[in-house]
Order: C-alpha cells, then structure tokens, then sequence
C-alpha cells in the first residue's frame, strides 16, 4: 500500500479529483481554456458593468423562485387566442422559405389538421404563398413546443402557472414517439391520433385537472431528477408522477370508461409525455428573468431546424442566432446521419434551466439512448458548473453528492472559458414526412455568444 | 501537473480505483480480510467438494432464469389455504412466548381482524393458550411478508407466477407506512384499513389484473434500478409503474368510480406498495435454487425480530438462525435506538436475490432514509460483489456502468472474507403497537454463517 497523498492537484473531467475528495484529500481543481477568440474587449466592457453581478444575482433568483403548476389544459384558440391560418413554431422566427423539412412537415400536416387544405401536400402552396397563413414563434406567445413545435387553434394546450405572480405558460400535448407530428411526419395516423386528442384526451385531461389539486410540475421535476430523468430525453418517472396524480380524477370523470382506459393507456406508453410539462416549467421560471438590465444569464435557447436562437436577460427581446448543428448520436434502424436535421425544438428550454443535457449525472441510463459513457454523463453536468451562475437546491442529484443542477447559463463565462452549452436531443429526419431518426448530442453554434456580448457591451452604461 | 501513472494499486472502498480505471489506468484491486475464526476446516472441506462449482452455477443460472409475473389477487384462505385461527408470521419458525414485540402486535391485530377477539389485547391469552391458534413462516407456504410479516386468511394476496414452470409465491398487500399492522401497530385504524383492503382495494385489483396481460414483475425491477429504486425501501418508481400497468384495468372495471379513485390514490400515495410485489418475485427466483446438492448458495435470509435465519441450497429447509440484531440508521420524530426493536421481516429477501442493500448504488437517494453516504452507497455493491457468485445482467446498475446486481450469496465466500450481506430495513417499534420508527442498516448476526458451513461441510460425501 502506498501512503495517503496529502494534496492532490487535479486537471481534467473531474473523476480522479471526486474520488480523492471522497477520501478527504483536499483537492485542487484546475480547468484553465483561453476566451473566445476575438471576445477580449467585450468581455473586459462587461466585467467592469456595475450592475451586472446584482442583475445576475437578482436574474438567478427570479429564476429559483419560481414554481410552476399545472392549472388547465385547453384549446390553443381559447388559452393563446390563436386564430385559423395562424402557427405557432419552436425556434427563433423563420419564414417557410427557410423553414427546415421536419418543420415543413408539421406545418402541412398542422394545416390538413386545422382543414385549411384536404392532403398535407395541398399546404405547400398556401405555406408559399403565404396570403392566409403566417407563422411565429412559440416563444413569442408563452408557449414552447418540442422539435417542430408546431402549434395551431384546435391543438389542446397544458396551462401552468406561477401561483405568486399569475404568470402563464403553455405547451401542446405530447403525441409520443417516432411518426408524430413534431418529428416532421404528417401521415393519416399522425392526423387521426390528433384529432382522437383533440376530441378525447384533451377535454378529459381538463376535467381531471380542474377537479384536481393544481399538479405541482416543479416538485415532480425534483423527485424525476432522482429517479433516473434528465427531464429532456428521459420523462419517464415524471410521466408516471402525472398519472398518477391525474388518474383519480380521471376515473372520477364520468366520461366513457373506455376513454378514460384509452386515455390512462396512451399517457402511460408514452415515456415522454411529462416534457412537454416539464418545458412550460423551464419557461415559466426563466420567463422571470427576462429583461433585467446588465445581467449576462440566458432566459431562452432554442432552434427552427435552420437556427439556433438565444435571448439574454439584458439585451431583451433580442435573438442571437446562428446555424443549428446535427447532433451526434444513435440513429434508430437503418437511418444515419445523412438522414438526420440540423438541432430543432424549444426543447433546449430544459438545459437553459439547467436539467435535460446539464443534468445528464442524474440520468446515467440516458447514454443508452443519446450515446457516450456513464462517466461522460457525470463529466458533463460538472462542466455546466463552469458556465453557470449557481446551482439550483431544489434540483439536486444524488450521484454527486446532492449538488443541485447547474443553473444560469452566462454568455461571459462561456465566451471566457469556450465551454458550449451542452444540449442531449431527438433528431428528426431531414426530409418532410419521416419522423423521428435518432437521438444524440448538440452544442449552439458557438458565435452566438460573442454575439451577444456584443449586445450587452453595447448596452454597458459608459 | 503530475505525470499521469502507468499504472495503479489500489485498497479501500475502490472509488479511487474506479476514478483511475475511467481514466484508462491499470488497475490492481486488493482486499483482503481474514476468514472467520473457526471456518478454515470447514471451509477446505466444502472447497474439496466436486459438486460445488457446477452446482453454484446451477444455483445461479436458476435463480437469473426466473420471471415473474403477476396473475392473481386472492385470499390467502383461497390461495393458501390459510384456516381460521392459522397465522403466517416472517422469519424463521418462533413460538408466541419469544416473539418480539411489534410480531406480537401484528398478531393481535390480525386476531382481532379476523374476528377471534373483539379487542387486539384479548389476543394476548389466545396465544398463550395457543389451543385456537397456530404460527407458521410465510416461507413454509410459498410466501413472504414484510416487517412482521402476519397473515390471516381473510387478507388478500398478490399471486405470482414464473410462467415457465408454473410455480408460485405471494405477498399480502402493503397497507403504507407509519402505523400499520405490519410494524405491529393494531389501533382501529390499523383494523378499518385492513377492513377496506379487504372489502375494496382486494377485489378490485383482481378484477383489474385478470384482465390485463400479467404484471412483468421481474421487468419493473429491471427498470426500477434504472429510476432510483433499490426495491427494499425505495419502491416509488416501481409503485408508480404498476400503478400504470393497472389503472386503465381498474377505470374499465365497472366498480364504483369513487372507489377506483380511492384504490388509485390510495397505491399512489404508498411508495412501498410495490415492495409486496418484489419480495415475491425474489422468493420466486432464489426457491428455483433450493436443493441443489453442494450448492453453497443463500436460497433466503430472513428475520423474526428475535431470529435471523438463513436457509442454503445445498442444507434443504434447515434454518440456521442467531439472534437478530438492531439497525443503525435515521428515526422519525423522537424516536432513538432505545425504541427500535431487533431487524424483523422477510423482506431480506431482496437482499438475498441481489437488490435492496446489494443495489444501494442504483439508489444513490436512499442514503437520506437510512443513514450513511452517497461513496458508501456504492461501495456496498462493490463490496456485496465479493460475496456474491456472479452479476445479474437482467438487473444492472447505469452508475457502475451498467455492472449487473450481484447475486447469489456465498457462504463460503462470507465465511472465507468476514464480509457480512448489507441489508438496508425499516425499524419497527419495539413495543406492540407502536409502529414504524426508523431506518437503518443491518447485518445478519456473524455466526450463522459458519454454523450454515459446517453443515454445508457435513454433506460432503467422503
């Protein structure tokens, strides 16, 4: 046996430095990368703004002190005031001529949906022409949506609220896996399971949430977090929460028992069907930091399938966009990465808040799905500490020791450390109509960050 | 920065070990111990054996060959057989005069239940006559019980069943935490929730469970240590998943609404109701290894509160028994270790077949019900690796990068280590009718370890 090191001095993932901390060896940890190339200036501009560790202090806390529950579920023409013709997409604002195939697809199918055209294909020409439809971002509306995000009026809609402020945000209802609307596909199964939605589970989900206690979304995203979600690719704890807090009032319904049989049987296939609660959660707390002058935190990233959009807390409404990236990943049966869309979906609201790909540590099983190692999953949460404004209490993980997650993204430590957000994702075919090809691992596409230095530098009060 | 070492000797809990093996270092792992006093003939001998190797991995592949699936709900009198007047009680054998106190509670509560005593404490003579009455382990009728582990004939069982051969085993169902017949608590409470069990919840579940496919038990364990379950006390996601599999079953039953509300909010409400389902499905596996001639293997561990007691594959239904020993752990409210009664229930069986206290790692979380760490956590199903014969690839561990459980304990390889099976346990009261009052972590009491050896060693053809 050799004899106890004293002190140890650690560089790299992490692991070897944990193990020794362990042991109660006091630990060094040094993980020194140069800025971003050209950021030099903007990065001092802001160091030296006054308001900005307030601001962020202030924006973290915003963020922390929010809790979402789920209040109803409704029509998007009656909680979002959407109107025939209008669409709802993920992402920064993109026209159709720009607009990726998988958010074509929905698009079209979104259409033959709402009846403004018989074949999804009829929908190409009015999408072209452009005369009676228009598109807009889901963020612009209080709303995120999942891949294509695609939302239109007759779409039945999650309703969660902030009880101290009232505030409100919304997300369709997860259709589930593989040939859905928001992978792109738009076939008549796509369509038939949309309208049985509509019609079926939809109503009977509002009567079992207003019979219910207000679902209490940000409390399941903590017990999800130490039950083996990331609340991005893994929802399946968080799934089972909701079922079983609705399931009573379901059953006490009084709608047709095979509805509600059919009902509880879809919601419980479907491993996925918490994200799109979980995401409207992440909205709803960032929401809350959005427009506080001088503070660098991220409120929102999120991708059309062409661009990868951020907003900031202190440049306002402001996208920062610049062309999505094809993850890295496990492709499902003969599909490969030729087949697979650039980075696509709101969903990247989850990692903004600081789970999904910043909490793959809690979800080691997720590497089964979005590739890598078991160690790389812990590395990964710890390097989204480096980037962070602070950790969040109430999401914490066990396997490191009940740190919380990493939360409050801020755009100078990642333009002076280079270290990327770290997204895990679904991949959606390329081409219109083919669903869902794989699942993997994405980064922004890095100029986005010093360009939005850029914006806050240019605001830093001289 | 240090040079990187080519290679690397390592003794202790491995976490350093595991730090550096992650880092792609060559790793020498070294933990020796000593053999327990007295063991070392006996040890040769069974060593010597021919029959041993072939017939552990017999022993092995049984147990990891078992599936288990939920066909049934019933009475114990119809299931069992079970008379009025005949009790089932956890552990091995124990007359009423030794029986410790939360057993006797859960006696008098289950006397009165079944209606022999209008009040609990009139028990008390009934079973000091003992002309009426009659005690008998679970494990001797193809059952297993938690914590004191009482059955009556009019409670209702789960029935289990290993398609391939048809075997069975059972479980009562669990009636939740805190003060509930199991722990030995009998106030009116107790009695009126048994009542409704038996009255509603019972009945319902069958109707529910024969029409639906069979429960995949062994498939929920799968997942459930994916989900932060080590299926002894933490069930949550387990519960969640039959709750699942279920409710649509129960919605489509045409029982009363508002009772398959009450029934599904009751189970949901009850993290541990899965544990009643685990249990059985672990008997289910390890009695596929009884009996196996020279097989050293552990075929039950299991305690009466005043007895620990194991049975081996290669000694039949002997029972090799030493006094049961008080938990280290966390206590509710006021209550200290002067309170807790010795270690008592079947439930050991988890730890038998390789889950609960051996999986501690998968359930980083469980540290904050039963004391202890999260590095301790997975230290013990490292160390458990040392006893145990091989690692269950249906039951893997994402954390340890997806290593399976390990399984199948070896009493020579305890007797050869001095390491003692980790079992992590719920603390009953020690006084009839007090309840629950902690949880903790325990071990078999050293000695029926060698005393199991001698008689493994005493078959030995010579």
């Amino acid at each position: 046996m050799t004899a106890a090191p004293t002190h140890v001095v650690a560089a790299g993932a992490g692991m070897l430095a944990d193990a020794v901390e362990a042991q109660a060896v006091p630990v060094t940890r040094i993980d020194w990368r140069p800025p971003m190339a050209g950021t030099e200036d903007d990065l001092a501009t802001v160091a030296a703004d006054p308001r900005r560790r307030a601001a962020n202090e202030r924006a973290l806390a915003a963020v922390l002190g929010v809790s979402a529950t789920l209040v109803d579920v409704a029509p998007a023409s009656e909680v979002l005031g959407l109107e025939r013709g209008q669409f709802l997409h993920a992402g920064p604002p993109v026209e159709w001529a720009r607009a990726a195939g998988p958010l074509r697809g929905a698009l079209m199918g979104g259409a033959a949906f709402e009846g403004l055209v018989t074949e999804p294909e009829d929908a190409v020409a009015l999408f072209e022409d452009g005369g009676s439809v228009s598109l807009e971002p889901c963020h612009h509306r209080s709303t995120v949506g999942p891949m294509a995000g695609v939302v239109t009026p007759s779409m039945w809609m999650f309703v969660l609220e902030d009880p101290a402020t009232g505030r409100r945000t919304h997300c369709s209802l997860n259709e589930g896996l593989g040939k859905v609307l928001r992978y792109g596909a738009y076939g008549p199964d796509v369509l038939e399971r949309l309208r049985w939605m509509s019609a079926v589970l939809g109503p009977l989900l509002r009567t079992a949430v207003r019979a219910s206690e207000p679902v209490d979304v940000t409390g399941i995203l903590t017990q999800m977090l130490q039950m083996g979600d990331e609340a991005h690719n893994r929802n399946r704890a968080g799934t089972l929460m909701l079922l079983r807090d609705l399931a009573p009032a379901m059953a006490a319904s009084g709608a047709d028992t095979d509805d509600i049989a059919a009902s509880l049987r879809f919601i419980g296939a479907n491993d996925h069907f918490f994200l799109n609660l979980g995401m409207p959660a992440c909205k709803l707390a960032l929401d809350a930091a959005r427009d506080i002058e001088g503070s660098t935190m991220v409120v929102a990233m999120a991708r059309n399938g062409t661009d990868f959009g951020i907003q900031v807390s202190g440049t306002g409404d402001e996208w920062f966009t610049g062309p999505a990236q094809v993850a890295e990943g496990l492709f499902l049966g003969d599909y490969g990465p030729d087949d697979a869309n650039p980075d696509i979906g709101d969903s990247a609201i989850t990692e903004t808040a600081g789970i999904g790909g910043f909490a793959m540590a809690t979800a080691p099983a997720i590497v089964r799905l979005v590739g890598g190692t078991v160690p790389d999953a812990l590395a990964t949460t710890r390097r989204m500490h480096e980037i962070t404004l602070g950790a969040n209490p109430r999401w914490s993980v066990p396997i490191l020791d009940f740190q919380g997650t990493p939360s409050g993204i801020d755009v100078t430590r990642v333009c002076r450390t280079g270290i990327l957000p770290q997204i895990n994702t679904g991949m959606a075919g390329r081409r219109a109509g083919v669903g869902q090809v794989g699942a993997g691992l994405v980064t922004p596409p890095a100029e986005i960050f010093p360009a939005a230095l850029a914006g806050l530098a240019a605001r830093v009060p001289r």
